[in-house]
């Protein structure tokens, strides 16, 4: 396997834009990203688009040949990858590996989602979808629910508390009040969170991740190449996708993302590191207990400390082990086929030392973890400088 | 790159089955196909599903993983493609591609569409999401109207005829007849063609290819450890998947699928071969115009003379060229998802020599041919014997 590198990236602001239509989305973040590589469509050979839900949420389909149309791509591969909210991070799983393996150079990769269009009941509904509808859904259990529903678990079993998830999201809108491109620029208090509007008890409004328009871009080539489009190549040292039962009752253990573990362990083999090199990382917070069970999935604390971990401070900006230095899910936004491309932006823009009033001390060894419903589909990457 | 063979083959019959589930149809296909390899669930390396519109006709999305768990696999990549009516064909170039690449060595690729659960009207709605919904959508063109067009264009240009197009239907009815496993095994004569329900001037109901229930799956490994599984492998000698533009109204000329005529190039070049040498095709008839076109952009006969060579009935069962044996998807029916991985299995079976009263004379070189929307995606793969 050949090394790959992130040669160009690019990022639409996430948000709610009526006025913006799915496709001029994605096309703004394939040109920018395309522009930051100096790289011509013509040069692209293939086209991997990350996208959840795109017919349910604008009414069109087949959206890998519709986008690439736009960006001026024709008679390529384009192709559309769909894992729930890990729709993102496995167009980028499987366009890396077609690099690795020497089947392409050149290689786009987005993600991208419209949700602000429809009403919150309905994306509900709509993510609804990403569970088991037969036996989930049948039931009324929406994503608030199902991660209620772990949350509870993990208090119980752990001594996990309201505090601790409060404190992921007090961390997450003080870094996404710095990123010029997060959906939700407000700085929150301790007493703020915790008297949030609640959702599925013990999950309030300020436990959850926002309803976004957005989409994200990266450009990856052999590592070899890398040098004729920039001079901030960034390394994907390590990468892997899982996959576990989609039904919450089909699992062992509910506290624990058991794919997200197995990802990791096979990303940092892949990559020779351990959980404790990796410096900072952007995991997928689509409610704060996500995050907190990223953090132990991932080996950064044991099984049963993420809330502790999190309300001491040890995830924040200046801290020993920044995470969602961008804000995360929580604050810069959550469309949710371009969260796990947005990731890697996120991850490399760190690397390369661009990250403005955002900008890591330690950012030479970063990690993005990208979660598929409630864990059945799980990718982590780990990525470096030259 | 590594040569690739087919090891194992598996199809429910197509077909409208009320009692059963997407899961099941799908479950049944894969379990069909791992025994007919000999490989055990635990064996398997990584699982490509095609499916285009699961969360629109059954409400059920992260379909991957959700069909993986219940055919016990976990803790591999589980990732479903969606390439319109060509998800099946994207599922399994891609993973044609991990195999020859070394990424894999055991692939279960699957294909699945449950469509009877919806009203016709329905169907036709999120069919048309595979078009372009901004455009022609808008202006309420539905599929068949896209093809009627595209039939108009065609006949106006080369004097493709009525009469044509039914040779089309007649042939593949004839076909599907004495297929076991096709949704339609109704003979009908020319003059019940050409009298049929008119769906959109100048195609008739039996124009259009059927609305159906049904999964297909295979299993592919790399060619020198197919004798593990198998006395009869078949080899992919050639595989392409390209991209167009998704509107029609961007196309240069409407009556060729230029995505077709460039996975073809690309599908011979690498299987050494020639579109003489194609002993037999499954090509993509969602409706009879298709079939015509497709016979050309493949290269079976000039432009403009796809027509005739229908009506001359040189592509008959123990004509010179046999296309869609199997029936096609007018007949065999037409399961979005599973369409492509089906057509896969039906050139198998002719290249192993199962096809029973639908055996052909020569079967030693096959070719499938898998189109997504109106032209916006193509597949084309090349297969043969050991």
């Amino acid at each position: 396997m050949r090394p790959v590198a992130v040669v160009g990236i690019g990022k639409t602001a996430f948000g709610a834009f009526p006025d913006r239509t799915l496709r001029s989305l994605a096309v703004e973040a394939g040109e920018k990203c395309m522009t930051d590589a100096g790289v011509s469509p013509s040069q692209i050979e293939a086209f991997y688009l990350g996208n959840f839900a795109g017919p349910a949420f604008v009414g069109q389909n087949h959206l890998a040949p519709y986008i690439a149309g736009s960006l001026g791509l024709t008679g390529v591969p384009c192709t559309r990858f769909e894992a729930a909210c890990a729709s993102g991070g496995s167009a980028f799983f499987h366009a890396v590996s077609s690099v690795a393996a020497g089947l392409n150079d050149i290689v786009l990769v987005a993600g991208v989602e419209k949700m602000t269009s429809q009403t919150t009941p309905k994306v509900t509904e709509i993510l609804a979808g990403a569970g088991d509808m037969a036996g989930e859904g049948r039931a009324g259990a929406t994503f608030p629910a199902l991660f209620a529903m772990i949350a509870r678990r993990h208090m119980h079993q752990y001594g996990t508390t309201r505090e601790h998830l409060a404190a992921v999201a007090v961390k997450n809108h003080a870094n996404g009040a710095k990123n010029p491109l997060a959906h939700m620029r407000k700085v929150i208090t301790m007493e703020q969170a915790l008297a949030g509007k609640m959702i599925s008890e013990p999950l309030t409004v300020f436990d959850c991740s926002l309803i976004s328009d957005g989409a994200a871009a990266v450009i990856i080539v052999p590592l070899e190449r890398a040098s004729e489009f920039t001079d901030l190549p960034v390394r994907i040292l390590g990468i892997a996708q899982t996959s576990d039962y989609v039904a919450l009752d089909a699992k062992a253990d509910i506290t624990t993302f058991w794919a997200v573990h197995e990802a990791a362990e096979k990303a940092y083999k892949m990559a020779h590191v351990s959980a404790r090199d990796i410096e900072f990382a952007e995991v997928h917070d689509c409610f704060t207990i996500a995050e907190i069970i990223a953090t132990e999935d991932l080996g950064f604390v044991k099984k049963g400390e993420g809330g502790w971990y999190a309300l001491e401070g040890r995830t924040c900006l200046r801290a020993e082990r920044p995470i969602n230095a961008s804000g995360g899910l929580k604050a810069k936004g959550h469309p949710v086929g371009a969260t796990g491309v947005g990731q890697i932006c996120d991850v490399a823009l760190q690397i390369r030392g661009g990250a403005g009033e955002l900008q890591l001390d330690r950012h030479s060894l970063g990690l993005a973890q990208n979660l598929g419903g409630s864990g059945a589909t799980a990718v982590v990457t780990v990525m470096g400088g030259i």
